[in-house]
């Protein structure tokens, strides 16, 4: 059964009727950005502006207050000054709204007088079945049930879980998103936390079952005690994700500043990541890398890769990059090495870890395909990385289907992306890239191969070095 | 007066007529890219297929052997079998031509028959005017006089020089540079280096005019001394960027069959480049990064940063990043705060560095660099990093503007890069994208400001330690 929290959550996620406050007919407000929000990803409720000044906002009729609306409002969304905050929370709760979103900064974030005012909040609503997301946050993006927070989201439902401290970069990753072809299930910007924290839209996105995979962005976190048995439970059956900032002098000032956090020292850290099975994130490139290592991972049994590369320098940088973050060479079989030898030509090649491809492969791009293959097979190797210099159609076909075979690890590094060579007319003919707008689409290909894909060795050694301890970690708690 | 060395590698550069061995009149041979190579860039001497089985090889008349050649031939190519190297090097030699690039691979790389071979011909070209690069190297790029290695690269005189064990490397270099507006002066591809070799480039680049930064990608290197006396001398003139693999056992054992290098132990390194100013790459991205930032670079004073971010949560990662990678966060004078807090709205937003610009300039994206402008002038900041979500043509014009006044390094983080955005038509409003074939222009704007631009917070904070570091050599050198 789930906790009152979570099904406390689970309504404000349904809400059918959405008030706004803090939207204008003039433009340059920022709560119409959210209003805005809801229309674009088609709300199919009732959508109040609310404004004393105003008889429409963004072709919706506006009201001048709460009272004049008969019917019950859900959730409401406040982009108000933070002194005004107060009295529109007062009404929510005489009038039993399940959720408010408190858009509005200038709380705890910023000065003594803030956080009188977000401990007034609080204590306006305690006991009550009214609950607070925010303040400092853009709230939810939760295509399912079609809320949002930001204009021209994507409708589409996923299976990527996010709960982030901060708003921007919770908008941020669904721009990522939509270029990678990576769908999400809730996207939750929780901001200062007053009422609903961490933990609580944790044990909300680890019972929900449309959410396969965790990510968390955070800069601090309170109830230690109630984070770890939380995150030890939920790490058994989905990853968790989670990019935490704040690990030094001038990360946790900043953490402060941001969203009043007191951030915990890097040493504790380095425990919880170990003890929980959370997997920790280091920026944009690394999340997206890893949302796509996880989603649905081939958990491997051993720490023995093999590195691939038609170019032979990169493959050596990645003999580096893979020994560095834990990870060791894969003794091929002779079996192994006598197939690919037949595949290869003498010269400029190696049959060795790391394989190199050598410039043939400029003449036959199914090189890479093939050879992957035959190594996949070999019960020497439990991980695969693939250096290129760019990506096309076919080598992203061919890998989907080798990958659904061998169920090991394939992590790509990719030079360039095909994207880039796209714009290019001169380029196009050598490189076969994908079109820009097709990319989402290969992109989820991949996403839903898990084969990921980096710009850098570094990145992809750290992923599969991860996919190693997360497969570790399962093992262990059995 | 340049040494012997210098002026043999300039008179191949200068070639002026090239023969070509391993060419064929039938597609897929590897000789046929370099042929194709030269007839792509215009190179403007006299281009001579050698074939005793063709008349004519991609358009051009073929010669049964360099005999049917009467008139002088100062540089070539073989991709040969490599027992069928040394024959042609005699006739080379015997014909007093000055360079000859081996191609072909499976020499000292492959087994002792390999390296009997490369011994073989080193002793044919002893006491001659005859040079080599390689064996197994794609030779040299040299815009300027129209050499080539790989077809439809850029006829563009760039001041970017770049020396290569790896061909490939080279090669994704190229590729890379053609996306990023990077034009190159010279780029060398040397391979296993059995007669000139890296030390012997290093000492032509450092005396080139038209390079102003060295790039490098080696596996290992003879001649520490030289080495050492080399880069420490041209360091003080420009920067030596160097990607040094086989750093672990794995990468080291995998260098050994790429070129048959032996790759000395990291900790000989690491004082490497503490003693000659050389600066370290890691891969392809920092390596883009790095010639961004030095190739014109704003030498900083100290290691005080100011972190400027409109999404709030990517300044406290950066703020975290920066103070990892040895950097410190500038205390911000009063004037500056004071002038800061005059641009930005109340809430959401923090004048204390890292600043904080908040969703506002989702409104207003000339506070990105009104912002950076008024840091810049803060006595207290010696480096700026601005995060962003994705650059447009008016940040890049406004920096490079502010750029030219403030003179201290500026280095942007972009979490998604406007090339990605430009494929999505929904995203374009929102997001003012710059079209991708429109990218290399800005870049290069970009380039030639000394504005390096980072997917992650990381590797702009690596960069600019790096800058901060290359800085106090200088100093300490003078």
């Amino acid at each position: 059964m789930p906790s009152k929290v979570v099904s406390d959550i689970d309504s404000i996620m349904h809400s059918k009727s959405v008030a706004f406050f803090g939207v204008s007919a003039r433009s340059g407000k920022l709560g119409n950005l959210l209003l805005q929000a809801f229309k674009d990803i088609g709300f199919e409720g009732d959508l109040y502006p609310i404004n004393p000044h105003s008889e429409e906002i963004l072709g919706l009729k506006a009201y001048k207050s709460m009272k004049e609306i008969a019917s019950p409002i859900d959730l409401v969304i406040i982009s108000l000054h933070p002194s005004k905050v107060p009295q529109i929370v007062k009404e929510c709760v005489e009038r039993g709204v399940k959720g408010i979103i408190v858009f509005s900064a200038g709380f705890r974030e910023k000065n003594s007088e803030g956080k009188k005012l977000e401990q007034e909040i609080l204590e306006l609503i305690k006991n009550t079945n009214t609950r607070i997301i925010g303040p400092n946050c853009m709230g939810i993006y939760s295509p399912s049930t079609k809320l949002s927070f930001f204009p021209n989201l994507s409708p589409e439902i996923g299976e990527v879980g996010f709960i982030s401290q901060s708003g921007s970069i919770a908008n941020i990753l669904t721009l990522i998103g939509t270029i990678n072809g990576i769908g999400f299930s809730k996207i939750v910007s929780y901001g200062n936390a007053a009422d609903l924290n961490f933990n609580d839209f944790l044990e909300y996105l680890g019972n929900d079952p449309e959410t396969k995979i965790i990510c968390s962005y955070i800069e601090g976190i309170e109830d230690g005690e109630r984070f770890l048995n939380l995150s030890k439970q939920i790490s058994m059956k989905k990853p968790i994700l989670m990019w935490k900032v704040g690990e030094t002098r001038g990360g946790a000032r900043a953490a402060k500043s941001h969203t009043g956090s007191i951030c915990g020292s890097k040493d504790i850290w380095k425990g919880i990541y170990e003890q929980t099975g959370i997997i920790k994130i280091e920026n944009f490139p690394d999340l997206l890398g890893h949302i796509f290592a996880f989603i649905n991972p081939h958990l491997p049994n051993g720490n023995n890769i093999a590195i691939l590369s038609g170019p032979g320098g990169p493959a050596v940088s990645a003999a580096d990059a893979c020994e560095k973050a834990g990870l060791e060479l894969a003794s091929l079989s002779d079996e192994t090495k006598n197939k690919i030898a037949k595949l290869l030509p003498e010269f400029g090649t190696s049959v060795q870890n790391p394989i190199d491809l050598s410039l043939q492969i400029a003449f036959d791009q199914s090189l890479h395909d093939k050879t992957v293959e035959i190594i996949g097979q070999d019960e020497n190797v439990d991980l695969i990385l693939l250096f290129v210099g760019t990506l096309n159609k076919a080598l992203i076909r061919g890998l989907i289907k080798i990958q659904n075979k061998i169920k090991k690890p394939i992590t790509i590094v990719q030079a360039v992306s095909s994207g880039a060579v796209a714009g290019f007319g001169s380029l196009k003919d050598l490189h076969n890239p994908i079109k820009p707008k097709k990319i989402p689409q290969f992109m989820k290909q991949l996403f839903n191969a898990g084969i990921s894909v980096h710009s850098s060795e570094q990145e992809a050694a750290k992923v599969l070095m991860d996919l190693v301890n997360y497969s570790n970690f399962l093992k262990k708690s059995k």
